[in-house]
Parts: structure tokens; C-alpha cells; sequence
């Protein structure tokens, strides 16, 4: 469970009570459940849950299972507002299903969203949730944001930078990175042979160096990299045609350069129908890409399509996880 | 006429077939002959024209002018190739048309699409059509191109330099010319009071200071030096969400810091179906977004929509000046 002030408890409640959802996985729900009643009252359903205090070894079933950690009575949270109380509840509950998730006991983790306010209340010097869950899990290796819209899987080599530090982030191995990263994460969502398209840097893809080189010496070693590899990169394309390309088919995932290369064009698109993947940990990290929506929260008329995409591919990575590691361990 | 081995040919004569065209403006055409009856051909229409070797001071009727310059025979192009002798017809017609222009023979400028391989070979030099009329014309203040797409216009503080220089090139100055600039390219088009969205530079619009400071420093200045001059101008907004805001009519036009952040957007809403206005000169200079289309050359399948819109907002702007120099003239 997200944060508690938004939509994060309905969309809780709602996405658990459908059929298909309850089918594509055996759930643990981490939250308080007083406050999952109230979703479940505010979204108009009744999605029947196990509540324990502990997770003990008993098999999980069709009924998901809701571990309550008894920290947040609704009645000491007001709808709309960003509070640090707000902002533990949160932080505990992904705590835990991070130390469940790294620990085995279950194979992916979903959140309903977090205010980025309320969590930095909470717990200074939280940056972002890929930062949190690399100090919780412990890794150290590349990870990286993808954001998918029906198919369309965007990851990008910088992120929270100024404009003016891009161009000095670049380097061939961290466009390699990204786009193995992008494979891998593909792949482990069961698209077998991911078509992958590189973003350009400069206006036109640099205009053969007219507009700079970056594509030249970093952008286009590193698409040649990897295909060495296996891996059916393609670029550098200009970045202002890419996405129409891709939204036509062409590609399954676009590699962009800087954060708002991608996030202008996945916005327009209609990302916040999308989902946010933390990709580069042992295990799938998974949220619904808009916000907590503090203007609509209570009202009972969250969209849940989001959350939903979120938990389906949750569910797809991990049990794809699952059967690797059945797989190796039998080997 | 723009290049003669695309679809420009059968652009210029569809266009001048439709009875509204017809109807802005008086048009005088600046081509050859033979190659316009070409094109007529390939699009199947009869478009009748005054066919003239000089431009005499005959008022121009509702047929329009064909100021024909004699220099292409249609039998020495080859469809679907970039030739020198193509860029330097396509050159011709253009000077003359900035030259009647600016001699204030005619109220407004449009050409079909030029092939900037074919300019470059003919013209050693070439940059681009803003830097190519400022020479022409002899304009030297600041010039800038505007897409515009269904009532959406977006301009662009800097353009074609490599994003490593795009921090580097913005000044309050230069952000506050591009909205004075948008503002009266409006007015000018018959907006009256246009709302203009400033985008900032870094993710998040910087994240009040965290990822950059040129939206505190620079560009929230800028905004309220326009402001104080009675533009509606608003910003910095964050790139990624302003065109989302602009799509559902919250604004006018959108100033963008660098060409992608306004291309992404604007070639994801379709603007291949939109209009360039070279903004800045004495009168305006407008062209269809898309190019010369070599694949499609000669078939006949050329839509004829952007050329339409291009000479339409041209008759619109050409017009309204007219009207202000009338007025200046007896006032």
C-alpha cells in the first residue's frame, strides 16, 4: 500500500478484487487494514483477504494474504494532504516487501503510489524509490526506471540531471548498460528477441556531426557493442521520430538519452495509463505511472487500469523469475 | 515551386485548383511553366493561370500570376533524385519571391518543399531558409521558425546547435525575444491576445532548483519581463507535461528551450499535417512541415492538406499587414 492521503488504499482494494487479477498470482498485501477497509469502502468492493501480523510458511492461496502491520488508523490521516505519518506507512510498507522480496519469500514487489514529499518527510535524503531500494536490497550494479505503455517499454541512460550535465554523463559503457539492461528486463517479461531503437543526442541525431558528435564517437560504438552481443539494438535514430516509429510497431523499446526525451513523448502517448518499472534488482519493482491524484482521492472514481498493468506484469516477471531459478536449480 | 523531383510540382498545382485557395489571395507563382503543367498532370487538375514572363503592375485577378522564369525543363529531372540543378530552380524561385516581397510587391511568402541536399549543392553555404532569407532580405534582428499545428504554434529559443550548448546559449534575453516574438507572430495571425506556455530546460522544470537553476535564473525572469509587457505568457512549465496541457487547448503556442523538446511533441501530434512560419521578417515566409516525399513523387498521391494550410495562414498574415501598413500609411 502506497500512500495512505490519495488514491493509493482504493486502488489497493479495487485491483485486488478482480477475477483476473486474484489468478495471475498468490498476493501478500502489505499495509494496515483498517485503512485497506476504508479503500475497499471508498472503491465499492469487497476483496476477501487472509489478515495475519506475521507471514508465516503456510502455503499462499487464491485469497490473498494481508499482512497487517498495525501502523496507520485512517482516522489519523486527512484525504489530500502530505504527511510525514503518511510517508512511514508508505516507507514501512515497501521496507518490508523489499526485505520479503531479496529474502525469497516472494518473487516480485508492486506499490500503489507514493507522495515524493511525504516521503522525503519521512525519511531524508529519500531520492527516488530506485536510490531506496538499492539501500534496502543492497545492490550495487546498474538500475534504471523503464516506463511501459501497452508494449512500448522506454528506459533512458540519465535521469534527475540538469540539461547541461547530459552530454558529460554520456559514455559508451553507460549506453551499453542501458540497453543490456533494456534487453534483459525484456526478455525476463517474456519478449524473446526485443527490438530495441537508440535514441540520437542532438537535433536530427547530430546531422553527421553537423550538431554535434556524440552519436558518432559514444551512441552508435555502443549500439555496435551490442549487437555483438546478440542484441537487436539499432541507432542512433533522431529523437523526434523515434517514438513515431515506435508507436507504429517498429520497436519494442526505445533507449532515450535524457529524461525528458522519453517523457515528453510517453506522456503525450498516454503514459499515465502506464507502468513504472525499476528494473537492474534481483527481482521486478512495479507501479502504476501516474500519481496519488490527491484531488480525486476518497471519491471512489480512481481509474484502477494502471495498477492493474502494474500487478500483471509483476506477476509475468516473477513467476518468468521463478521458473529460471526452478530451471537452474534443477540443472 | 520548391524542389522539382518530389511532390512540390503537383503541390503547387493542387493547391492553386481549390476554389477557397483561390479565393485568400491573389497569388503570383514563381516557377517554369512546363514543370507546373507537369505537376498539373500528375495531380490531375486544371488550374488556370496567367502565364508571364515579367511581373507588370497589372493588378493581379482571382487567376493567378505565373511568373515564369523559364529555367527547368521537367525532361531534365529525374523523380525521386537530389540534384544541384533541381536546388538551384527550386533557389530561383524562392530569391524572387523574397525579392517581390521585399520590394512590397506582394504581402507574403510560400514554397513547397525544398530538398536540403539538393539547396546545399546549389547554393554552397546553405544553411537553412532563416539564414538563406536574412541574406536575401537583409534582416539582421532576431529570426525564428515556428510549427504550427491546428491552431498549436511552437517556437524555440534555440535550434540546431548540439544539446551540449543548449544550457550554454540560453540568456534571459534570448528566451524574452522568442516570447515577444511568438507573441506578435499571433497577433499577426489573428490571434489577439495568444497564451503562451514557457517549457523550462531540465526534468521537472528543474525540481525547484535541484536539478538545474536555469528556471530560476533565467526563464522565470524572462516570463515576468513579458509579463510586464502585457504578454500573456506563462512558465517555466515542466517539458514533459506542457503539451499535454496545450493539446487540451490550455494554450496557444509553447516556447520551447531546444529544437527536440518542441519536435518530439509537435511529430507526435501528427505535425507532418502542420506549418512552418519563419518568423522575424518584414512579411511571413510559410511552408508545409513535411518534405519533398521522393517515394511518392509523380504518383499523384500527394495530400495537398499542409500546403493548403501553409498558404491559408501566409493569405491570413500577408493580409493583416497590408491592413496595418494601410492603416499606418493614413493615421
Amino acid at each position: 500500500m502506497g500512500d495512505p492521503a490519495g488514491i493509493s488504499p482504493e486502488l489497493t482494494a479495487k485491483v485486488l478484487a478482480l477475477p483476473e487479477i486474484r489468478d495471475a498470482a498468490d498476493f501478500v498485501v502489505v499495509g494496515d487494514a483498517r485503512l485497506f477497509a476504508a479503500g475497499a469502502r471508498t472503491a465499492g468492493v469487497q476483496p476477501e483477504v487472509d489478515v495475519r501480523r506475521q507471514l508465516d510458511e503456510r502455503p499462499l492461496t487464491n485469497r490473498p494474504a494481508f499482512l497487517d502491520l498495525g501502523h496507520l488508523d485512517p482516522a489519523d490521516i486527512a484525504l489530500g494532504v502530505a504527511t510525514r505519518a503518511g510517508g512511514e506507512f508508505a516507507l514501512a510498507n515497501f521496507r518490508r516487501a523489499l526485505e520479503l522480496a531479496a529474502a525469497g519469500r516472494v518473487d516480485a514487489v508492486c506499490f500503489t503510489p507514493f507522495n515524493k514529499a511525504a516521503m522525503r518527510a519521512a525519511h531524508p535524503g529519500y531520492d527516488d524509490e530506485i536510490g531506496y531500494s538499492s539501500e534496502v536490497v543492497g545492490t550495487t550494479g546498474p538500475a534504471s526506471e523503464f516506463n511501459i505503455l501497452e508494449g512500448l517499454w522506454n528506459a533512458r541512460v540519465t535521469s534527475h540531471v540538469p540539461l547541461s550535465a547530459v552530454a558529460g554523463s554520456l559514455t559508451r559503457e553507460r549506453i551499453l548498460d542501458a540497453i543490456r539492461l533494456t534487453d534483459r528486463s525484456l526478455r525476463e517479461a517474456d519478449v524473446p528477441a526485443p527490438r530495441i531503437a537508440v535514441a540520437g543526442l542532438n537535433p536530427h541525431a547530430g546531422d553527421a556531426g553537423n550538431f554535434g558528435r556524440e552519436e558518432i564517437d559514444l551512441i552508435r560504438p555502443a549500439v555496435e557493442d551490442a549487437q555483438r552481443e546478440g542484441i537487436r539494438a539499432d541507432g542512433p535514430f533522431p529523437a523526434d521520430t523515434v517514438f513515431v516509429r515506435a508507436r507504429n510497431g517498429n520497436f519494442d523499446a526505445v533507449v532515450t538519452m535524457y529524461h525528458d526525451q522519453g517523457q515528453i513523448a510517453m506522456k503525450l502517448m498516454g503514459f499515465d495509463r502506464g507502468v513504472t518499472l525499476m528494473g537492474g534488482f534481483p527481482f521486478p519493482i512495479c507501479t502504476p505511472a501516474h500519481g496519488t491524484a490527491y484531488d480525486i482521492a476518497g471519491k471512489g472514481v480512481a481509474n484502477v487500469g494502471a495498477t492493474r498493468a502494474a500487478l500483471l506484469l509483476a506477476a509475468r516477471m516473477g513467476a518468468a523469475r521463478r521458473d529460471r531459478r526452478v530451471a537452474g536449480a534443477s540443472a
